[in-house]
């Protein structure tokens, strides 16, 4: 039996999220009917994390067991002739037998991407938020600083879900701009269902002068989703790194060129 | 009477061309529908250019005639506000009565996407043409100079096309690159029908040392369409900008900010 992991990318505009879904197509099912053509065999399949619908990935994680002799380098360019032009495969490995594409995975970061201009890029149609009130980046930064380290982020958590441990760590939170882009980017070693979008509209709460930086640790200890900004749009955001050992999430991380293949 | 000039750019994978056609989406229609929501009229608009389907424009011009005295302004921002997503407006001004989109035109500027790189990137899916052998963009270079100045560009044009005139003026044609992205841009009086989907081709075919670069002034002297390229797909191909007086095309140009109005 091998176990390999599969890094991929998508763009998510046309899927229900990476998990299957009843009567939606998700990403895992465009991934289960090519392993099966291509493999003659239905392997299950394994991913990093669920995703929201609309959500893309500029890198996910899947692994899976098959006992096909395949080698990677093959399988690699028969998945990415049988997928759909929306969702690529960047590497395939063979990983030890104990690898699991979640559980083995020690941290993510995710970039939400606002585009802040008066008017919309028609080419950034559910790629990015438009946002058309002046941002401050580095007045952002000064807020997103509150979040950093190891709290229970109840606050932050939609407010139906029914995970029993809230408390999470972020190692990392910045905002950074390029021209009319603006890149909100976090680091942890995992998130709460929306936890992402609700730390981004909070520092947009920030933005627009409704929330000081000052308040968010009072926040984040009162526990109340009310208090929170809003939680933003799925198109906005992206999976955009997932970290499993050696690589340690608490000094960031970048695709190796290995990785990408170029 | 107003003659009125709008700058738009949109992406065109959800649209069959610009020009309004039987039994499929146009550009035109959507801008016609939503003139006609926000003016309370129905304006004939001209269009700078028609565009193939699938095609997008990173700078379109509109041109149309109306009576109402609504403000430049107010009208960006009603059009924005109504235009599906993948159609934004970028600036609206008043010009001359006997300005047109189309006539008034002194030259476009074309830029052609390739993504070059072992494998497809999901997020330039319909916008950028998959090229997995290495590209060379010096060597192209030497190729794309032999097209500059006044020529018949018979080779170059779509082989059922009926138009009598084929001597068009090339002023600026080169290619450049940013990591796996290879940029072709060309600038011209004008162009026939697919020439600069077929111009393009020719370079491909030059960097798959099918045609040496020294063969193109007698391939152009040929008027023989099966001496040139292929036709690239119509995904990768952008209207990028639109001159009009005073502006002078041979000198290249940018949207100004006030243009952008960022």
């Amino acid at each position: 039996m091998r176990n390999l992991l599969l890094t991929i990318r998508f763009c998510g505009t046309a899927y229900h999220g990476f998990q299957v879904q009843k009567n939606a197509l998700a990403v895992a099912d465009a991934f289960q009917s090519v392993l099966r053509k291509v493999l003659k065999e239905s392997p299950q399949i394994k991913g990093c994390s669920r995703t929201d619908t609309g959500v893309h990935a500029n890198m996910f994680c899947i692994s899976f067991q098959t006992e096909k002799q395949i080698p990677c380098d093959g399988l690699l360019w028969a998945l990415n002739n049988n997928l759909p032009d929306d969702i690529g495969v960047i590497s395939c490995r063979e990983v030890p037998l104990d690898f699991h594409a979640r559980y083995s995975c020690i941290g993510k970061r995710y970039l939400y991407q606002v585009y802040n201009a008066p008017f919309r890029d028609p080419f950034l149609d559910k790629r990015a938020l438009l946002y058309q009130h002046p941002i401050d980046e580095k007045y952002l930064n000064e807020a997103a600083k509150y979040f950093l380290g190891t709290h229970d982020f109840a606050t932050f958590c939609r407010a139906d879900s029914t995970v029993e441990d809230t408390v999470r760590t972020i190692y990392d939170f910045h905002v950074t701009r390029q021209g009319p882009m603006v890149y909100f980017s976090v680091t942890g070693d995992g998130f709460l269902y929306n936890m992402v979008r609700i730390l981004v509209g909070t520092l947009l709460a920030v933005s627009a002068g409704k929330i000081a930086p000052s308040e968010i640790p009072d926040i984040i200890a009162s526990g109340n989703r009310e208090r929170a900004g809003i939680t933003v749009p799925p198109y906005g955001l992206y999976l955009d790194y997932v970290f499993y050992p050696p690589e340690d999430p608490r000094a960031g991380g970048e695709f190796s060129q290995e990785e990408m293949k170029l």
